[in-house]
């Protein structure tokens, strides 16, 4: 039976300072180490087993992906990194305090920017410190994008959901996919039929396995957090 | 211009207590996690950047790889596991304490078995603690040998090595392999035309970056050992 676990990366030192990260690589905490190798265990107490891993090419998934199968003693596993899985972008609001931005533009156009479905924060402006990440050598030969709506970050996740991890749950694999709020919040919305509405609320906790159980055609037969079982 | 890194994984507990480990998955000691990280730290510091990663799907390779792509907060790059890199199947000798055995059988066979190009030990026994890895679900589909010789582990190194890794390297890419005493024997005497007779002489410290700069027809234009350079 096709499975797909999907695992938010574990708690980040800017999720700990309640900063907009994006695409800032920023990495997990101790804390978040902790949740990623007890996800993995998780797994194992579950009995669930994978047969392949997806990642974004953002350290904070990539290592909470690692520490879980460390855990699961499965390191072997294939595992693809694609920056179609990596959050969405923030653009202008990267590297900010959320409750500085509250301060600053008022809490209002800040939950427009965070929880609107269409409408992209500004752009990272040239003179941000954070503009590096627009020239990071993992991105050569991609356009990275100045900012994303949630709607931008569905319409590049899903097209490689479709292309290269369909197919491996089509041939039966069961497969992990380790990511970030926003990416999974593509795929929740796909697999669960969630309107663009409903979506901006679905919030996804850190280090907590969701598995989807799918049939053949990949439409879902189930969908739980692995501890609620 | 291409270049391929060869690394031996860091000091594995195995290598610790002088036991014959082959394919039986050992992990790398607090030691061998410190070398794979100073590797990494000496690409850096070397100024030696990397774009692709080949690894077998033993975890002391894989836990290698990552703690020196994290030491060079290169995590993000793609990582290919593949069971041809592993280390030789060290077949009835696999778990043996290398002096225990050399008391059992004497240091003549001993050496025979180590050291000789072609002659591969006897078979793993099917009652011997180690023969689930016969059945190890990471390979599946593939027949295990009972055991290898030297040429037999070159005889699977090398067709990986010109189907996946030189490719790489004829698009200009710096490969790491980070992989195992005797597959990384098997790329040595192919890139450096080591004889049948020396290369099993061939001592490949652990955690020490191999550096092969290739021409073009990936012939080999130089060879050192980073650390001294």
């Amino acid at each position: 039976m096709p499975t797909l676990v999907l695992l938010r990366h574990g708690q980040s030192q800017w999720n700990l300072e309640n900063r907009f990260t994006g695409w800032w690589d920023v990495d997990v905490t101790e804390k978040g180490e902790a949740e990623a190798r007890a996800a993995g265990q998780l797994l194992v107490d579950k009995g669930m087993d994978l047969d392949r891993v997806f990642t974004s090419v953002q350290k904070r998934a990539i290592r909470t992906a690692n520490l879980a199968l460390e855990a699961m003693d499965r390191i072997w596993l294939p595992m693809t990194k694609d920056w179609r899985l990596n959050e969405r972008h923030y653009g202008g609001l990267t590297g900010l305090n959320k409750a500085e931005t509250v301060a600053k533009v008022g809490e209002e156009q800040v939950k427009i920017w965070r929880r609107s479905f269409d409408v992209p924060p500004p752009p990272l402006e040239a003179d941000s410190p954070y503009a590096a990440l627009q020239d990071d050598r993992r991105y050569a030969g991609i356009t990275v994008p100045e900012s994303e709506s949630l709607k931008d970050t569905i319409a590049r996740v899903l097209p490689y959901y479709e292309a290269e991890i369909a197919p491996a749950l089509k041939r039966g694999e069961r497969v992990l996919v380790a990511a970030h709020g926003n990416s999974l919040r593509a795929l929740e919305k796909h697999l669960s039929g969630i309107s663009d509405a409903d979506i901006t609320g679905l919030e996804i906790p850190t280090g907590q396995p969701i598995v989807y159980e799918l049939d053949d055609n990949l439409q879902k037969r189930d969908r739980y957090y692995l501890s609620q079982r």
